[in-house]
């Protein structure tokens, strides 16, 4: 028997991957989560029937999640993390020296278990004594504190299940609440080739809030054909005076070229700006 | 009756694109041929079951493989592209005022054939007085000429059936002679995920015959999940006094941000060169 996933980018698009086995499988209180053994990219997560992180790929989206806004911010020592429940961005996050403490904020507690269990060299992070995990819901969570966090990073699903709130310019708002004077948060913010109302309409809430604001992409293959993107808005800090960081904490993507690089968006992204 | 067309990446992964009507579909001498309406990228050449171009993203492809060589020679007259027969790249060749003649050597008349017919917006171009077509095999044509042209373009298909010969060794050296002596060539060189051995391969390959050689990536939807790779040989120029292109020529993916931001590479495909 040959096991395929099938996943829908768009209704006229889909992606097939030959799977080996089915490791865990459950309807949660919030969705579905499925984590399966791709024949090419390894152990995935999956939920809803889209793929969240691979083994084989998961480097490319959270070293550049965490480490574009963590170097763009001097001394990051509170961070908080919203969604993320396999513990990738947390992982790439603590490889900063400076960062005393770091709050994941994860909505479904299942996420959080079934990673522990079968991405361990993602959710092994979450035992250090710098980190917290609550499953909370991330848009309340962020109403409830003012002026604490440097950095916010928000690793989301896509825009519809749990994560559609985490999109809305409310919720944009209370993140420039929570964060202190000098902060900056990072959002991933879909694909420009399929989702481009969502990425202008984001980016411009976010021009309206923060007064320094960049879009960045990377080619994550597992996301989508094509590239993604990262929207970040910064208080006061910019890409210009970016620190870079010490080589030896074994980087597979992010780099000092990249760290220029990833700014530099074709013409048909501009435009969605 | 729904028709989905299904590309295979890798022999576990596949894209399926759901197909709206087959405009045509030939074996050919050399391969088969078949021009399809797609219900997302429109119409799309496919040979052998691979995706070539499609007249939604064929844009990015096409702008990155011309204007990247073309802008870093000062003054390009003579072109020659190799591969290509369905006219995109020759289309933005013949954007540089300073191009006197257009070369295109594609082995498989039936290609340019069907491309004039289905694919006007990209195979209209080569009406234009400057072009000359000849279906004749590229491996054999750039040995018989010396020190021809300013600017040779590999737009070849993967490198299996008529196309495996343009990622040989002596054919970069035949490449190199035909070439004056401030010429430089820039060949398409596959998925950096999928196809590292070719990469490294063609680079190290590239590096002992030319003094000055790039890899440098654009994110194509249509041809792998992830980036492609372009690779540059030059005899003399460098990236770094590119020219600028006049901006009301239409470009949509080319820029010059992307001048220079498609050589700033991530770790993992540095770690190929």
């Amino acid at each position: 028997m040959q096991l395929w996933f099938s996943e829908r980018e768009t209704d006229n698009i889909n992606v097939k991957w030959k799977v080996e086995q089915t490791l865990y499988s459950k309807k949660s209180q919030y969705q579905q989560i499925d984590i399966v053994e791709f024949t090419d990219f390894g152990r995935a997560l999956i939920l809803d029937g889209i793929i969240q992180t691979t083994v084989y790929d998961e480097f490319i989206y959270h070293e550049m999640i965490a480490h574009i806004p963590l170097c763009i911010h001097p001394n990051p020592k509170k961070v908080l993390v919203i969604g993320g429940g396999d513990g990738g961005t947390v992982r790439e996050v603590l490889k900063h020296e400076s960062v005393e403490k770091v709050d994941l904020v994860e909505i479904d507690k299942e996420v959080v278990d079934a990673a522990r269990k079968y991405l361990p060299e993602l959710a092994g992070c979450l035992e250090d004594p710098r980190v917290t995990v609550q499953n909370v819901d991330g848009f309340k969570f962020v109403q409830e504190k003012t002026s604490y966090y440097d950095v916010v990073i928000i690793d989301s699903s896509d825009p519809i299940g749990p994560a559609v709130g985490l999109f809305a310019k409310s919720f944009y708002k209370s993140v420039h609440k929570i964060l202190k004077e000098d902060g900056l948060f990072v959002a991933q913010t879909e694909s420009p080739l399929f989702n481009k109302e969502l990425i202008t309409d984001v980016y411009t809430g976010i021009k309206e809030i923060f007064p320094v604001q960049y879009l960045y992409t990377a080619g994550v293959p597992t996301y989508s054909i094509g590239p993604w993107t990262f929207t970040l808005g910064s208080k006061r800090y910019t890409k210009e005076k970016a620190r870079t960081l010490n080589k030896k904490i074994g980087l597979k993507y992010f780099n000092e070229d990249v760290q220029k690089g990833a700014f530099l968006l074709p013409q048909y992204i501009k435009e969605l700006l």
